[in-house]
Order: structure tokens, then sequence, then C-alpha cells
């Protein structure tokens, strides 16, 4: 197999891995491709729900074309029992002759060891293809195991110059009918939505997906330390057919939400304030990987203070409101144009009448 | 000759007379393509200073080959004597067959007398070739000539967020240093350069064309009422190497700026503040055809609430700085949504690290 042969398969699995974020939390969103004699004969994604892994899916529809093959698989197998036997002992026991990872699982019951059971076996096994593009594409996964925290991504919609809703409150609609639906595959990718109270008391938003046929909807989390959140609302009315999880303070009243049926999660208070990094902490311990936050102001801007945004995504319509708008973001307290959180672009395009763009932590 | 043909050609005069944009002020920005046999035999562009106009640079570089060919001229050859005898006569004068023209001059001193010459000179005229495009391109002029006001270009630099400055006044630099120069070009394309009294204030600017070759370089506007400005400043400074025209109201002290070198325009004040719109008849009477408007909040949010913008250009950074920011605008007054000023996207890309839009009222 050449250098570009290689790249080209995997840059595949990756491709297929990809379709299961916001999917199939708490695993990671794994491709795998099978590729005999420079045909390929199996592809797989971990599917909905996180099982089947995308080595399963693959393996089974190659069959015994397995035999001999070459495996490429974005995410080290795993190798411990856990619902499901391991999937090195799957790939041991088709017979395949080379395994290809993009990159290794800092998971501590995998950690190399399914590089080791399969190299053991026998099968050539080589690491780091692609190795930053997968870094990328697992983030959330890696973050959760290594860091204790999701993929956390900022969504500001706004208009020309950074307002989300008028003085009087209203923000139906800033963007345009395409950047919405925009919104909507954005949180089909995502395991959680995360607003703060204000923007839940102000919106009475929904947060789920429509549209875009049958998908895993994302949970929705809501940040209220005191749960002062109107229990009629449309979050607290659905939450039996779509989780909602509440992150709150020590002192909050939760019975009524309980019965509900929401989950409520308690969450460390700083200075009178829900501690952002304990929400995703709180996410994190529940399996959460990727989190889009939909703002308002104030949670957007305390991400940003405590450098927890990972990715940015603004939508900005051609509407200027004025500055007795409401902000996309409160005050950061940045005094210093050295000290205000820098991004990098990586990529901005019209999206009906507005833009969209797309920035990293610089 | 063709109807594609005949577009290419006045596609090219116009490409050319656009390159006359704020360089020919009082005069505006014309372009002109001579066709002799298919073969182009002389092209013009209104030269810097207004003079010579497009067609007399075309007929001379044609000389000859101008009898029996045809001109394509992106605005009405003028037919009255102004500093230079009139174009009409010069074309006639050269023994031309056919004028293509895309737009009439709505200057009362021409105002179809051009057509008119040419048709009695027994010359085919057509007119109305690529004139949205015309009127697009020459909208200071016919502004100027028809509304009393030049064309208003906004720009917007900010950060992610729509602001212009930290808590504490820094802005030096928000955009990175691709931006700035693209804003060299913007200024370099416009008569005029207008800021509020806040900006010359703070930012003590030189609003000059640097690194761009040999311009015209753009007279300086400030508007401020009580002409509170340092005498010391960078722009009054300079005022005798580059135009500075101060826009105030009727009790301010003009004497020092008088001898500074500074041209001084009273302007009509409205509630406690200069009238936008005065400022702008003041600029047209005066000649000007483009201004480009650089802040600050207050002058750009006086603009937009009297729908006074013709184009905005938001140069978009990656940084994030936060409410307790300055404003790109002050408050619009704006309720409800619907009455907010509404623009399209007419152009988007990436520059250096920043997001280039150029958007126009809908």
């Amino acid at each position: 197999m050449t250098a570009a042969a290689d790249a080209r398969f995997m840059a595949l699995a990756l491709a297929l891995g990809r379709r299961g974020m916001g999917q199939v939390w708490p695993n990671p969103a794994v491709g795998c491709v099978i590729v005999k004699d420079g045909v390929i004969v199996g592809r797989g994604a971990t599917q909905r729900g996180g099982r089947p892994h995308a080595e399963r899916v693959a393996l089974e529809q190659a069959g015994d074309a397995a035999r001999g093959a070459t495996v490429y698989v974005t995410l080290e197998p795993c190798a411990h029992t856990g619902k499901t036997p391991p999937c090195a002992d799957a790939l041991i026991a088709a017979g395949v002759a080379r395994v290809v990872v993009a990159i290794g699982d800092p998971d501590p019951r995998v950690a190399g060891q399914g590089l080791v059971r399969l190299r053991e076996a026998g099968i050539t096994v080589e690491l780091g293809l692609m190795q930053e593009q997968a870094a990328r594409d697992h983030a959330g996964f890696l973050q959760r195991v290594t860091q204790g925290r999701p993929f956390v991504t900022l969504k500001l919609a706004n208009s020309l110059d950074g307002r989300i809703a008028t003085a009087s409150g209203e923000s139906r609609w800033i963007t345009g009918p395409q950047a919405r639906r925009a919104v909507h595959a954005l949180r089909a990718r995502h395991d959680a939505v995360l607003v703060g109270a204000g923007t839940a008391r102000s919106d009475d938003p929904m947060l789920d997906v429509r549209d875009l046929g049958e998908v895993r909807q994302p949970v929705r989390v809501v940040i209220s330390r005191d749960l002062h959140l109107p229990i009629n609302g449309r979050l607290a009315q659905t939450a039996r057919a779509q989780p909602v999880w509440l992150c709150h303070g020590p002192d909050a009243d939760t019975r009524d939400w309980i019965k509900a049926g929401v989950q409520t999660l308690e969450c460390t208070v700083t200075h009178h304030r829900i501690d952002t990094l304990s929400v995703l902490r709180a996410l994190a311990d529940r399996g959460i990987t990727r989190v889009l936050c939909e703002g308002g102001g104030h949670l957007a801007a305390s991400l940003l203070q405590a450098r927890l945004v990972d990715e940015l995504v603004v939508m900005q319509a051609g509407v200027a409101i004025g500055a007795d708008g409401l902000p996309s973001l409160s005050g950061l307290g940045v005094q210093e144009l050295q000290d205000a959180p820098r991004f990098t672009l990586t990529d901005v395009s019209a999206i009906g009448g507005d833009v969209l763009q797309y920035w990293r932590p610089a």
C-alpha cells in the first residue's frame, strides 16, 4: 500500500467517524475502513448511542474478506470488555494483517493496550497517520478523558454590531432561516446544548434539533444557581421526551424539577455564581463529550474569561441594533488588548444573507 | 459589433473608470474605450484631479484611428464649456461613428445635451448599456448632483463582539496589518475621510493614505460642534500639506484653526448636535462625491439612524473584548427589530486573520 493510498483511506475513515459527532456519546465517534487488495471491503462508524463500535460495523461488512486485510481506524481499538467484547480481539479473530491507527486512546482502560494486543497477535500496527485531524475530531472525547471536561463550542448569533436583542428584548429573528437551520445542524453534532438561566427565562427555548430527520437529540442543559425558572416552560414540559439537566447551586430547591423528570446536577458556586468549569466537569462525568453553548451573554463571557471555549461559531446578520441592544458578550474585564481572548479564523462563508464564521483559540 | 462585444468593451470602460474613484473629485470617475474594426485603439480614464476627462485621454491615444470608430463611455459626455471645451464636441471633431453611453449625466449643464449634440452631428448614440453597474460606480457623483450629498461608506473595524476599544480606550490594534492596509486602499477610493470629534481626540489619527504609491490624498474631515480639539494634534499640524476641513456649529471659535490652515465649515446644529446631513451637504457643495466615515460610534450611529449609509464595510477581528469595551455603534433607539437598519451582504472574505464584509442597504 502506498502512503497516498493509506492517507486516502484514513481520510475516509475520519469522514465516516465525524458523522457520529453528537450521536454516540459517551463513546468517541470513530470511523473505520477495511481494505483488501486495494479494494474497500468494509466501512463503519460508531453507531447512534455509541454501539456497535466502528470496527465491529466494518468487520461485519467485510466478512471473510477481512482476512489478510488492512484496517484503518481513527482511534486505537478498545482492549477492555465493556458492554461488548474488545474490538482488538475482534480484529485478531477476523485475521486482519495490518491495522493503521490515527491516534491512541488515552482512556486508562485502553491506553496502548489495544495496540499491544494486536501486535502480540502478529498484526502489523502503525500509529499516527493523520493524527492532527483525528485529535481535532476526537477532541471532545480526548478532553473528557484527559481533562475531565467536554469540548465546548460557543455559538454567537448577533447583529453587525454584536447585539443579540433589541433594548425591548426582541431577538426573533436577527439571523435568517438558513443560519437558523445551520444552528440545528450544529446542535445535532453536539451531545448537549447549554444556556444560562436568563436565556431560558427570556426565550423559553426548546433547544432541540428540528427538520434534520431522525437524530439523537442533545441533552438540554440550563445553568441556574437558584432554579428561578418557570416550571411550566417548554424545557420542563418536554423533559420526559428529551433530557433536561439543570445545573444548580447547593441551596436550590430541586423537588419540583425532579418530579417534572428533570435531572438536577449540583455544581460549585464561586462569587455568587455557578462555576462554569464545575458545570463542564459535571457534564463530562455523565459522559458528555461535546457541548454547544448558545448564550446568553453572561455565560458566553464566563466561558471566554475562563478560556474554556474550544470553537467559536459566529453568525452575523446584516442588521444594526445599536448600543441600547443586548450584547452578545457581557463584560470580560479586559483592560489591555493583549489580555483579550484571541481567535484564529478557520472558515468564513455567506449563509443566506448572513455571515458564518468559525474560529479556534489562537 | 455584437452585443457581447459591446458589453465587453463597456465593462472595460467601467473598470478603467473605477480606477479614478477618490482621485478625480469634483468630477465623476469616467472610463472610455474606443474601438475601430474590433480593435481597441484608445482607452482613457478621468485623470487625477478631474482633468483631462476620460474621452480626451482615449481620443488622444486613438488619434486618426478614432474616425469611424465606436466609443464606449461610462457617463454621458459633457456638453458645456467648463475648464476645458466639451467632450461631445471633441468626439464630433474626431469623426467617431457611434457612441455607446452607460448612463446619462444628471448635471443640469449636461442632462441629455451631450447626447443631443452627438446625434445632431449624425453620430449613432446608444444609452443604457450596463447602466446598473455604471449607476453604482458613479453613485457618489450622481447623488451629489441629484440629492446634494455624497456617497457614504461606513467602515467598522471591530472585535468579534462589536467593540472598537477596551474599557481603558486601547484600540491599537484590533485588526491585523492586512486589514489595516485595506483601510488605506479604502481611503484612496474616497474623496474625503470623516470622523467624529471623540475619535479625533482619542486616536489623534492621520487619516491619510500610506504605502500605496502616489495618490491624491483624501480631504480629512472632523465634525466637532465646539471645536474642542487639540490644535497641536496631528491633523492640525499637517493641515497645510493635506486638507483638513472642520465641520462646526455656529458658536465655535474658528480663528486658531483658520490660522493653522484648516478650512472651517459651519453646519446646522439640531438637538445640541451637528446635523449629519448638513455636514454631507456642506461636503457635496465643495465637490466631495465619496466620503468614508471611520467612526466613532456616535457618528456611525447617527449616519445609520438617518439612513445615510450607502455602503458598510465591516472588518471583524478574532478577538473578544466584552461589554465593558467601547461599542462600534452607539444607541440607535431601535425598539423593534423591524425598525433596525437592514443590510444585504455583497461580499465576504478572509483578510489576514480578520473577516472583511461588504454590505449595502437592504
